[in-house]
């Protein structure tokens, strides 16, 4: 049957976009942590049509399809299928900007549309809006990490709350547009998201119904004035007065921006690679040594970044009420603007003498977070995927090809401050215990939820640790689900937390059969029939 | 079938809560306009297991029913069934407030608390929170209100924006959570909307897959400082020029909250009852007579309300950045606080005095919409259904009792001025041909979307005023919809137009078969399979 479908799909995409050499499969089937599935062609459609076209083929020959729009998933399986077998539709051809209004504020994409690309269309035409980007890469698609509900650092942060007007192609071959965009001549398909009826947009997000092959993204002015603030904490115990002092500025609208915050692992992750001399070569980093660390290179256990925007008045305004809040909780906040940041990265002196904190260390961390608070994407933040790597990092960093052992475990959790405290002590001990450093960034995302992201990072050339990672995710997202941490968002190999049991799975079937007659979709993404969790959802509920 | 049905429910609910005399089946067929549907009986369900049970009964007995929640859909239909037969589910006996949290901003109910209900629960705590009620009146359902899409005031305006965590009883019995909230011991179910895989929230809202007794809203705590702003233009041709003005302060999170820009004849409705003397009877109102009437009771062609919430500071600015963009372009702006309205209602010339503006004649339009402002729920606004009658406004008002007619025709548009002024030349010219006042208010209800409701008021004790109504409103919908304008919500009379044509409508077919497999729950809601509109939909689109 895959001859006859790889037969097919080159009578409609031609040859060149059939790839089937074995060097580019194993690539493809190559992510940061151990995988065993085997993908046996990559096709690579450019057009809707073709979408249609190569989905209907996929059906007549029962051949399961995975759509990827970048596939720069890392940390949760990158390019690589749930499910053996599967071909991958490759969407990065699909790059037209179909639709764009400055003063509406809003740009349709296809799925082959990058962070970088879209940055570079809104830079040419000196557009006056921002977009965000997520902590990845220029070469993530935008529409990739909307399905997968990724976030960024502006104002529009919550990437899937601030879309509209999806087109959406079925497995059977039939499109739909979602929303007010399904009206032919209706005239609020880009800015009104409900439509009429039900709304069915929620359906595609991290779910394997269709392939979606055009969004359309919101776009926010860029602000009168804009300051960066950046904090830390050296004490240990500070975290939970944090998070406390910072919801009721989410809460009411003076911290519009999703705050970060990490602990002092992710940081140094983030600035350097492991230090094997210090270390005499141990793994992981004991707790006395990144404490030596902070005090040496001048960052916290906990360090936060955070922007303020609006207009002048708006912005000084919201600088006094985050010093009030964070005022005793933090050791050192810092506001900065282009000049400081220019200043401090100019010589270590300037920044101190300036700002009384020397940022040299950081700045190299700074400057790139500086942009994404403002929506700039950047390839800095992929760097600390390197981090137990013994080799320097490569100019075109690759962490699926170089070994760069990554997994990561994303609970979400009411914005307070004694759940940010037991995320973090839960997840530290079982980390250092399997050897690795609990490297934890926590995204105050909405007004009232906030996402921690846990890093297993490792070094996947050495042997064994594959599987030592895997021990360890696999302890730590069990006992996240035993006091009620429900992920965000799942990698390819913990598919099974989704659940469908009851009426819930039955409605989803039911969903799944009648666009996917065939169940050639990404079979186990999201929707999965295995169940690894049911049981182990023991314990008392975090609150 | 009903008979054995009735027996059955009466097992379970018991006989008080099975209503079947005729003076109240017939009260509950009767809406704003005529209406042939028959209630065979009326059911009140108290708990969500009562509700499941009362399902089940039905779909074993195939017979429809109709839920309802406070049934004030005043309209769109009020408490009417869209098709004949229908068994009316009366939920408003579910009134309890089952969770709540000052510090995280949220409550959770059932689908009888009414706005005021719950604004009264807020007050008798002190609660430094907010909530949004819309312009209806005090016994609205919160979940009601919000599962049609309707909207009010404050920056939560959008009210299905600030909703999660539903619970929904299927026609076949059984019972789902959505989001965060399906997950038996999670945390984040109150404030992390999606959950985890596709999120299935938005197929509850304008559909029939299920009956929904229980919600959390989203409460913003109120603000430091809070203004009101109204302001009038005298100029007809003024609406575009203002609509484009304010677009930039809604895209940048100047105004947060939803604004409300209403025509001379929407504004005189609220004031006062037709103006039966000085037209010798004769209706439509004039626009003669409608301009002298702004002239001495000082209002504008166009009206606008809007409130700054912030600190002092950002209300400060918000007032700054207000005046200038409406500077030109409006002939009075005032910003209004709790002294000046206090003083303006006590006695004319005070307001006149400090604001340059007699509010007097407005003042009575001008104090229901300051609370609403700030989320106080109010019955104000219903006492322009009575526009038409000649007999004066009664006490316990009771549009469908005393034969107040209403039908409300609602296009939503991109937040353009060239689309407002379309919107108010189209529908002007259609009603006052018709012999109707075109009562019209745009409400800039996101930052790129506005709702236009167009009123059709009249006294259905006239005879044959119904049939003129609904031959102006099918006029209207139809020049409406050529010209791409399609409703953001749908009266009982045009369910048709949500349209099931396509993959679209099958998959919605595919979701209401496997929770609805007898179709006995509110047949034709929403999901119509007569199609009335697809070959009216030509013209040209809108932009």
């Amino acid at each position: 049957m895959l001859d006859q479908a790889i037969l097919a799909w080159k009578a409609v995409l031609g040859a060149d976009h059939v790839v089937t050499d074995s060097g580019s499969l194993v690539a493809a089937g190559s992510a940061t942590f151990k995988t065993t599935q085997r993908i046996p062609a990559i096709i690579r459609p450019q057009t809707r049509q073709e979408v249609q076209e190569v989905l209907r083929i996929a059906t007549r020959f029962r051949t399961p399809v995975y759509p990827i729009s970048g596939g720069k998933n890392w940390g949760y399986g990158s390019r690589v299928p749930v499910t053996d077998g599967c071909v991958l539709l490759d969407l990065s051809r699909m790059k037209r900007i179909v639709n764009f209004s400055e003063d509406q504020g809003y740009v349709t994409l296809e799925p082959g549309v990058t962070q970088g690309q879209l940055f570079d269309f809104l830079q040419e035409r000196k557009s006056g809006l921002w977009m965000d980007a997520t902590g990845s890469s220029r070469e993530a698609s935008m529409i990739g990490n909307t399905l997968e509900r990724g976030f960024g650092h502006t104002p529009s942060g919550d990437h899937f709350s601030n879309v509209c007007g999806f087109e959406v192609v079925f497995p059977n071959g039939e499109v739909i547009e979602t929303g007010a965009a399904r009206f032919e001549n209706g005239c609020a398909g880009e800015v009104y998201r409900p439509g009429l009826g039900p709304s069915l947009d929620g359906l595609f997000a991290q779910s394997n119904f269709g392939v979606v092959t055009r969004m359309t993204f919101w776009l926010m002015p860029a602000p009168e004035a804009f300051q960066a603030f950046f904090f830390r904490c050296d004490r240990e115990d500070a975290l939970p007065a944090i998070i406390d002092a910072l919801r009721p500025l989410r809460l009411n609208g003076t911290l519009r921006s999703a705050i970060h915050v990490g602990n002092d692992y992710k940081v140094i992750s983030g600035i350097q690679q492991y230090p094997w001399k210090e270390t005499n070569g141990e793994t992981p980093l004991s707790l006395e040594l990144i404490r030596k660390f902070r005090k040496d290179m001048k960052f916290g256990a906990w360090n936060g970044s955070g922007a303020l925007c609006g207009t002048d008045a708006q912005v000084r305004d919201g600088r006094r009420l985050v010093r009030a809040a964070l005022a005793g909780k933090v050791d050192k906040l810092q506001f900065v603007n282009k000049r400081i940041l220019a200043l401090g990265s100019r010589f270590a002196g300037a920044s101190k003498y300036l700002t009384g904190w020397d940022l040299s260390k950081t700045i190299e961390l700074a400057k790139p977070l500086f942009g994404l608070l403002q929506g700039v994407p950047t390839d800095k933040p992929l760097t600390s995927v390197y981090w137990r790597k013994r080799t320097p990092i490569p100019k075109d960093m690759d962490p699926d090809r170089d070994g760069c052992g990554l997994q990561w475990v994303a609970p979400v959790a009411p914005l307070v401050g004694t759940n940010a405290d037991e995320l973090a002590k839960l997840s530290s001990e079982i980390l250092l215990r399997h050897g690795f450093e609990p490297m934890l960034s926590y995204t105050l995302l909405t007004e009232r939820a906030m996402i921690c992201i846990i890093s297993i990072g490792y070094d996947r050339d050495l042997p064994g640790e594959d599987d030592k990672a895997t021990a360890c995710y696999k302890e730590l997202e069990a006992a996240l689900d035993a006091r009620g941490y429900m992920p965000y968002r799942l990698g390819i190999q913990s598919m099974g937390k989704m659940r469908m049991e009851g009426a819930y799975g039955e409605l989803l079937r039911a969903i799944k059969r009648t666009v996917d007659p065939a169940s050639i979709l990404s079979p186990g993404r999201y929707l999965s029939e295995v169940d690894t969790t049911s049981d182990k959802a023991l314990g008392q509920p975090c609150r």
